[in-house]
């Protein structure tokens, strides 16, 4: 936890921003619900605790079933919770109480946790506006439907105005405060990303054909629990790399193969780090893969050096498909004026994602908040091209801001034959020559970057090997 | 997964079972929702994936948003789930379809997920009976709540008969099932427990005075990763014992204390190990941590060689209470008749909780199916007594039950200043004695056990060493 004057200070910052949205008097309450515990198999077997990041943001205390109102108009801020009682210390040990809880975060109000129900039921009885957060879990989206009388779909609606839905308003004000790290979340992402660097080393080190990848995956994960809270998301470890999101690890190593690692540590602190390498299961890059594994580092770097305050992430985006181009054109994949083909999306066949995406305590920052609102200015309009279109922070960066920066080339058969079959970048893509590239697999390179005053640096101490030789260097050792 | 015939053979009983709860036409649905995935920060960051385990009992199928009826009537079963679409398999990869997943666990009709919504709306409007389980999770309360036209409150409260509620008829049957393991899950129960050996032998080695708690519990956990789902139930690994769901580790070990490490592996087949140690975490016991070390571990031994088909599961509970309560009265904690102090329940003061669980495919297996219902027969009452009022398998024994065998003795001041101020077990506790115990912290040494033809064996290739110098030996390697 950090310290209580940082909770006062969001707090109050928070409270400034919706006073702007509505006269005295008519600002109404904003209901926060925090997390309960998530049952694996059943209620009382639970997954790992973790409380709701934005609870965490302005609350900062970090146990189950906890909520809080804050009051608008009168500036009453109050939490709510349940002291332990004689059965419960049997179970939990002794407690502090939840008013001393309370005040360690600047809250001097505390009252049970089902107190709440009549807050909120008279709120709503005296024609007040209900703020509140979509739900990032099920139980909240039970709880918040009870308590406002919204259903579940409505409370997952974020809309501004009165009515039967969550509150654009609250949600505008936060996205707001948490894109933009303060130094102290900024020392946590640091630190979660030096969790993450050992954390990939011990995969890359363990990699050798014949074993099972969920081998790899237990050392990895590991080092996130002996020293921070886990991970930050479900590990990606796989020979299968075009396919984005594989968690299975079910696979034995075969040599001449390409190893996606997308693994990420959460410290103590709830910060996240997420990194990318791709690993030759034998040690050394074929040609072939070195070719299209240099195009990506390149888009990698290139991506970096461009980031500054001032410039949109979709701007480098697009500039970093262009250099991807470039690349697959000199390997006559591609061809046709770069330009032209960025314009026509023909980047997303071989990277059908965003470059990146924010980044805090949440590895997708504030997801649950809304992918749009999160990241894409006013001004901005999401695309419809396939990789574009998954970009998930466009917006124009400003210091503070901490995202990732994650090109990759997949060659993804299904995808490649649809687009064949549906004359679908036609002009541009070389289909015949794809076809010795079905069984390659994909590659992906991601660091995580803080945006300075002056331009940008990655998080972490050190960053992992990345060029060729490097991680040909890295895994002789 | 298991064979086909496994599950083909699950059903036919269950159908079996329900068959004698009414009469043909009028026997109704089942209706099983398996599990979604758990958001942990956002809908689309998951804790690890984990079937039901009710529906992988039945349906054996391991991925998300499945949903199946059973016809009891006509007998006819389907399967509801989505098939992939080329936008998935970009990130999940391609698929094998959801009919060809049905055929695999012997079930020919399948349709969409969205499908299952009718054909509930069809039994309702028709005036079948709707079974199902109580949900074990929030997203299935949801689900339930929406098909069923019942609350939230509703779905979690089992009865038999028509009506608004889970259905105690299936509850039964499937208790009935579960509570038996076959020879296939006892196999995997053994492999869990060689997970589960492994896990703990690493912790045990591990334990070195000033390093924090949490260093170790990654260690453990990593085997649990490297080769299994991961862990069974969240590690407990603390210095203080007292406390019985402890789930902190942030404690820097310190010389001369007991550390209980509680700690079990779900194996790949989704099946539970669960054991308890407690270590001298110098490596070696004072005389008088020896002292009650040596009576927790006779209580373990004395309730293990009372098991065997034909006795109750309470029995051996109350029996190792006596046997706890003699060391205790030699050590001149407690004083008095033996049988009385049984009786009056003297021994919760020390051992709050119950000797055993049933274990399986859940470390509390089928807790969500309600605690009384699984581990009590029909004539059986729960006590109120502190420690046997929180037995949770009380039966009779039959072969194939797998139990915890796990007495513990705790030193728990908030609980005995409790008791001393409201006069409980004034005529027995030596109240005055206790008090040099204040510090000790806890002790409790954990086995799983199958029940035989013949007796009981422990279940897993080794048993962990166990008796005082058992442990310092295997500490000083």
């Amino acid at each position: 936890m950090f310290d209580k004057s940082t909770y006062v200070a969001r707090r109050r910052t928070l409270c400034e921003k919706m006073a702007k949205t509505a006269p005295e008097g008519k600002r109404g309450i904003a209901l926060f619900i925090g997390n309960v515990e998530a049952p694996a198999q059943y209620k009382d077997n639970c997954y790992k605790w973790r409380q709701d990041s934005s609870w965490l943001y302005y609350f900062g205390l970090d146990d189950p079933r906890y909520a809080a109102v804050i009051d608008f108009d009168s500036g009453e801020q109050t939490i709510f919770a349940d002291d332990v009682e004689i059965g419960d210390i049997i179970w939990m040990g002794p407690q502090p109480t939840v008013q001393s809880k309370a005040e360690s975060v600047g809250i001097y109000s505390s009252a049970p946790y089902k107190a709440v129900d009549a807050v909120v039921a008279k709120a709503i009885s005296q024609g007040r506006r209900i703020h509140f957060l979509p739900p990032s879990r099920y139980y909240n989206t039970i709880k918040l439907s009870m308590l406002t009388r919204c259903t579940y779909d409505e409370v997952n609606i974020v809309a501004e105005g009165d009515g039967h839905h969550a509150s654009e308003e609250l949600v505008k004000a936060v996205i707001s405060m948490r894109l933009v790290k303060e130094q102290c979340e900024i020392d946590a992402i640091d630190d979660a990303c030096a969790l993450g660097y050992e954390m990939h080393s011990i995969g890359r080190d363990s990699i050798v054909p014949g074993i099972i990848e969920q081998e790899i995956v237990g050392k990895m994960e590991a080092v996130t629990i002996s020293k921070g809270w886990g991970v930050s998301f479900p590990t990606i470890l796989t020979q299968h790399g075009e396919t984005l999101h594989n968690h299975l690890h079910d696979k034995i190593i075969e040599p001449g193969k390409l190893m996606v690692i997308d693994a990420g540590a959460e410290n103590n602190l709830h910060y996240a780090s997420d990194f990318t390498r791709t690993y030759p299961t034998s040690g050394k890059f074929t040609q072939k893969q070195r070719d299209v594994y240099q195009i990506v580092c390149d888009c990698n770097n290139h991506a970096f050096s461009l980031v500054k305050p001032g410039i949109s992430y979709r701007d480098v985006h697009l500039a970093t498909a262009k250099r991807m181009l470039e690349g697959l054109s000199a390997l006559g994949l591609v061809h046709g004026d770069l330009d032209e083909m960025v314009a026509q999306g023909i980047a997303g066949l071989f990277q059908p994602h965003g470059l990146g995406h924010n980044m805090g305590m949440d590895v997708h920052d504030m997801e649950d908040l809304g992918e749009n609102l999160v990241g894409y200015d006013p001004d901005q309009k999401r695309s419809d091209q396939l990789g574009l279109g998954s970009l998930r922070m466009a917006r124009k960066l400003v210091p503070g801001n901490v995202i990732t920066d994650e090109p990759g080339i997949y060659f993804i058969p299904a995808l490649i034959e649809t687009w064949k079959s549906e004359g679908k970048g036609k002009d541009f893509v070389n289909f015949s020559r794809l076809e010795s590239y079905y069984d390659f697999g994909g590659i992906r390179l991601e660091d995580d970057v803080l945006v300075t005053p002056n331009g940008a640096r990655r998080t972490g101490p050190k960053r992992l090997p990345i060029t060729p030789d490097e991680v040909e260097a890295a895994m002789a050792k």
